[in-house]
C-alpha cells in the first residue's frame, strides 16, 4: 500500500539532497574540530578540492546548477536536537562527554560558511574560506556531494532493472569480500569510507552488511549519523589537515621541525586511549618518529596511511622497540587504498607481532569497478584539502611524493626541514 | 515512513499465503480446463505429485502443518471480479472473448476441491481427486506451494544481508543470461516457470526484468495473475494431460491409436492461429506425425517438450516437408529444460530454417544452483500428473524414458499401440 502521505511529502522537496545532516561526516572531523575549536580557532583557512583523476572530467558530468542547490542545501543544515543529544550523552571510545559543552554551543549554532566554486575547462574550482573550526567541516560533504553527483550523471540513463541488477552486483561484490574477510582471525576493521562512497544509501548498507557479516570483527564506522542511526561505534582520531596548518602557521623553520610534535602535545592533553594515535606520514614517517619526543612512543598506535604499508609497520615496530616499548601492545592502523587481498596479506604479516586493525575506504563504499560500461562508475582520487592557512601555503609530503602537496619552493623547503630523501613512487589509485 | 495500517493488516493474516489468486496459474491450465469442461465435464481424475529428485527429503523439509495451511488457504480462493473481468474482456492471442460465458460462470463460482495429503518416509502423497476440471487446477498451485515452502525451509537461517545479497547473486544471475540473450537475432521468449519457481515475488522480478531487458523479443508469460498485474500477454496453449486422460478413457486399442488425434480435432474445433501447436511427444514424436491426419499439418506449429531438441525439430520440419508444408512459415517451440546456451544453438541451428520460439521455465525463475552451501535451492523435478481417469492408470512415454509414467504393463502396450521402439534416455534435471 503506498503511503499517500509520504508521497505526497517527498514531492515538496526541490531536490533529492545527497546531505542532509551536518553529522554525516568522519567522526575524526569532529574530533579535530573541537581541538581546532580550543587551540587555533581564529586561524583563517582556505580548503580546496583537488581532483587528482584529471580524466574524470567532473565539470562536464556534474550540472554546475545541481552543485550549487547541493551546496546551498548543506549550507541550510543545521545540527538536530537529536543530533545534539547523541554528540554530548554517547559515549566514545569508552568516555563520555568526549565533547565539551562550549563546542557543543558553537557547533549547535554553526551554518556552514560560504563557497566559491568556478568552472575552470573540464573541472571545478571549489574553494572555502573562513575561520578553520568552520571551513573544515566543508571537506567531508564537498567530497561526498561531487562523488555522488558523478554518480548520479552516470545512473540517470539505466533502466529501473539495469539499476537493481547494478546494486545486486555491487552487492555481490561487497558480501564476496566479506566472505573472504571472515576467515582472518582476529580481524579488527572499520568503515573509514564516507569520503570517497558511491551514495549515502550505499554507504549505509555497505556498513550493515558488514555488520551483519563479521560480527564483532567490524568494529564501527567514521561516519556519525550511519553510527548514531544504526548504533554502531563512531571511529576515528585525527588527520593530516592538523600537522599541514600547524605548519603552515610556524615563523620559521625551527617552529616548523616542531610543529607536527605540537599537534599531537594538544592532542595529548586532550585525548587519552584508543585515540592517541599518531599519523607520522605527513612529512615523512622516518625523520618524524626518530626525532619524535619520547612522550610519543607512550602512545597507543600509528596509523599508516601512505607509502607501502608493509615497512610503515615495519618502521614503526623497529621505532617502539628503540624506545624500549613492546610493539605487541601496540596497534597499528592501516587506512591507505585498502582492500581484501592487502588486508589478508597485512594481517597475516604482522600477526603476533603488533596489535592491528583496517580503516577500509573507498573500495569498501565505493567499489563499482567493472560494473558499467566504460568503468563510468569507477571510484577516483579526488580530496579536499586545507591549502592555506592565515595567508600561508600548507605543504604536505607524505610516503609517496605522489601524495605530495603544495608550491614547489616550501616543498623543498619542507623536504629540507624535515630531512626527507628520495622516496619511492607509488601509484594513488583511490 | 511505515504504513501503520499496512503494517497492522499484515498482522492479520494467519499466514504468509504463498498462491493469493486462482489465476496464478498458467495460462494454457485455463485454455485446457474449458475444453475439458466442454468436452469431458464428467471425468472422473485422480492428479497425483511425484517428486523425480528423491534426494530432496519434502517432508524432513517441509512441515506438514504449513503444508496444509498453505492448501487450505488456496480452496478457501475464489476468482476476484477483476479478475474475471481480465478473463472474460482481455484479448488472448488476438482474440476477444477467448473464454466462453458458460465456462466463465462455472470458473467463478469455483472453489477448489478437497487433497489428501500423507507423509511416506520423507516424501508427501499429495493426490487430488474428482472432476476433471476442477482437480486439473491444482496442478500448478500445489507445485508452487511445494517449491516455495521448500525455499523457505533453507531460508529460515539466514540473515537479513545475507538473504539481500542471495537475491543479489539471482538477480544477477539471471541479468547476465538476460545480457546475451539480448545478443540473439529474432529471439521470441516467453516465461514457462510458474510451477517450479523459486516463489511469486521472484518469478515476478524475472518476468519484468525480462521485459526491460529483452523488450519484444520477451513475449509474455504463462503466468495469468503476472500477465494480468504487469499488462503482459499470457502464453500458453495445452499440454500432455489432455491426450494422458483421453487415452486413459479409450475403451480398446483401436480408440487408444485414436485419442491422441481426437484431442486436436477438439481443439481444432476451437481454436485457430498461433494456438493450434501440436504437442506430438505423448507418445512418442515420430509415430504420432507419421500416423497424423492431413488438417495436423496445416496447424502453426509443434512444441518440443522431450527428447532431444534439435533433433525433434528436424523432425517436424521433414514432416512438414513430407506434407507439402513450408517449414520456414512453421513455428517449433521449444519449452524442455531450457538454459542460455541450448537457446543459444538451437537460435542459431533452426535460424531461417523454421520459427523459433522458446518457453523458458525452471532455469528462469528458478535458477538458485550455485547460490547456497549445500546447493540447497537448486531447482529439482517436481511434477503433478493425472495418474488415472475414471480408474483407469494414465501413461506418458515421452521422447525419453526416463519422463516415462504409468504401470509398466500399460507402459508395455502403449508402447506396442504406438510403435514406440527403442529410445534415448536423457537426464532429467529440471
Amino acid at each position: 500500500m503506498v503511503d499517500i502521505a509520504s508521497r505526497v511529502y517527498n514531492h515538496k522537496w526541490k531536490i533529492d539532497p545527497i546531505l542532509r545532516s551536518l553529522i554525516d561526516t568522519d567522526f575524526y572531523k569532529l574530533l579535530m574540530c573541537q581541538s581546532v575549536f580550543r587551540n587555533k580557532r581564529e586561524t583563517q583557512v582556505t580548503f580546496s578540492l583537488i581532483n587528482r583523476t584529471k580524466s574524470v572530467p567532473l565539470a562536464r558530468l556534474i550540472d554546475e546548477g545541481e552543485l550549487r542547490e547541493q551546496l546551498d542545501h548543506i549550507r541550510s543544515l543545521s545540527l538536530t536536537r537529536g543530533e545534539s543529544t547523541w554528540l554530548r550523552g554517547n559515549t566514545f571510545y569508552g568516555k563520555r562527554q568526549m565533547f565539551r559543552p562550549d563546542f557543543m554551543e558553537w557547533f549547535e549554532g554553526l551554518r556552514l560558511p560560504a563557497y566559491h566554486l568556478e568552472r575552470v575547462g573540464d573541472q571545478y574550482e571549489l574553494t572555502f574560506e573562513g575561520n578553520w573550526p568552520e571551513v573544515m567541516l566543508w571537506e567531508i560533504p564537498a567530497l561526498a556531494v561531487l562523488m555522488e553527483l558523478r554518480g548520479r550523471a552516470v545512473l540517470g540513463d539505466m533502466g529501473r532493472f539495469e539499476l537493481q541488477v547494478l546494486y545486486a552486483r555491487a552487492m555481490t561484490k561487497l558480501w564476496e569480500k566479506i566472505e573472504r574477510l571472515k576467515e582472518i582471525e582476529g580481524l579488527r576493521l572499520a568503515d573509514f569510507g564516507t569520503r570517497r562512497r558511491h551514495s549515502f544509501l550505499w554507504q549505509d548498507w555497505c556498513v550493515q552488511a558488514m555488520f551483519e557479516g563479521l560480527g564483532p570483527a567490524f568494529t564501527g564506522t567514521s561516519n556519525c549519523l550511519i553510527a548514531k542511526n544504526r548504533d554502531l561505534e563512531a571511529i576515528g582520531t585525527n588527520a593530516h589537515e592538523l600537522p599541514m596548518v600547524y605548519a603552515a602557521l610556524a615563523e620559521d623553520d625551527a617552529a616548523l621541525a616542531q610543529a607536527p610534535y605540537d599537534v599531537l602535545s594538544d592532542w595529548h592533553e586532550e585525548h587519552d586511549g584508543n585515540l592517541r594515535i599518531i599519523l607520522p606520514d605527513t612529512y615523512g614517517t622516518r625523520g618524524f618518529l626518530e626525532r619524535a619526543p619520547d612522550w610519543l612512543a607512550g602512545w597507543t598506535g600509528i596509523r599508516i596511511d601512505s607509502g607501502d604499508p608493509a615497512e610503515g609497520a615495519e618502521v614503526a615496530i623497529d621505532w617502539w622497540r628503540s624506545r624500549g616499548e613492546d610493539p605487541t601492545q601496540k596497534l597499528v592502523i592501516f587506512s591507505d587504498g585498502l582492500d581484501v587481498e592487502k588486508i589478508e596479506e597485512l594481517s597475516a604479516q604482522f600477526r603476533g607481532r603488533v596489535r592491528v586493525s583496517f580503516g577500509w575506504g573507498t573500495l569498501l563504499t565505493n567499489d563499482f569497478r567493472g560494473l558499467t560500461p566504460g568503468d563510468a562508475l569507477a571510484p577516483f582520487s579526488l580530496v579536499c584539502k586545507a591549502v592555506e592557512a592565515n595567508g600561508k601555503p600548507t605543504v604536505k609530503l607524505s610516503d609517496n611524493p605522489r601524495k605530495a602537496m603544495g608550491p614547489q619552493e616550501e616543498i623543498a623547503r619542507y623536504k629540507r626541514v624535515f630531512g626527507v630523501g628520495a622516496q619511492d613512487a607509488m601509484e594513488v589509485v583511490v
